[in-house]
């Protein structure tokens, strides 16, 4: 069964999501919102693919390898862009980045 | 913060996601596909609407009071479909569009 | 047939998902950012809920008057933000907004 | 700009969204449902692969590859079940899916 047999990844795609939703609100709120806006358009497009993955893999999606070369790239990005502002948000965003790159990567054979 | 104030409903959410869609999944390879076919229909609606009011949450929507009418609405009447039919999937499917009912109910005021 | 019935109200949901999307990814590149948070932030949320609801019309929902008053009052919201600000982008949103508000209150019975 | 430049993408997933929603529907209802069951998982696949990939396109996602790719391979997939059917709707989504393919594979370098 597709929830069960992916159950660790699908709870890291959640994760991660959260991470970059949380961070795209708090990024819109900060007195540095200019040099934030590649962190905030990053965010989204990194939620909305790890969202997309995850109910994806709870119904048994076809699409296992492409969705997680996919997410894995978009997580990388994401990843990457957080990692170099100090915002506790954007760290803790990093953090969840790198965990569902490496996840997703392990999927692709 | 969004994602800590609403954890439990986002929780709640996700489970009947994941319900709804192993469901739908399910029903597709059951024998009697033909009598399933408005459980596959709600699974959908009810898996998706589960899933946009969950990502919403995360990032601090505006809108949870429309969207948890909206998101009871689709799970009774996912949850009522399941519950006539014997399968097991639809019994669980079931019992998780009324939990996760019963928590949106709670967020309209 | 569903995607028929609701071939001009598809129409101007999608025009208006583009026009937030617009908005949203030129607010992002914008001098003046930090006083366009607001914008970016209605502008996602209105453009996912329009393409939410462009797609679920399409596949014949049984929500169309919940996802129609939900996602007029996002259209209202993000028309009134867009309207404040002079940059074109905004101001063809706004317009945007208003004509898919109009359309999803018709809907609304 | 993002949405003039993918423009005639833009609005081929969208007729490809449209067509295997509609034939989502009417399969459902479909006396052969049972025979139908692939029809459905991968008309719901290929629906929401192409409006998320429609989605992104209005929004400067730098994924145009990755999802190019995945669009691609879903209506492939979804195109050749549909062709198998003599259901106007199957044989209407057949033809919408084909020409979705191969204007996704043109956006792949």
């Amino acid at each position: 069964m597709s929830h069960e047999k992916y159950a660790s990844v699908i709870e890291v795609l959640h994760e991660c999501m959260e991470a970059c939703n949380h961070c795209y609100t708090s990024c819109l709120q900060e007195d540095n919102v200019k040099e934030m806006a590649e962190c905030i358009r990053l965010d989204r497009e990194c939620a909305d693919i790890c969202a997309f993955f995850e109910q994806s893999l709870t119904r048994d999606t076809p699409y296992v390898q492409e969705l997680a070369q996919l997410c894995a790239k978009a997580c990388r990005d994401c990843g990457e862009e957080c990692a170099k502002h100090d915002h506790d948000h954007c760290q803790k965003c990093a953090e969840a980045c790198r965990k569902c790159a490496d996840e997703c990567e392990k999927l692709v054979s």
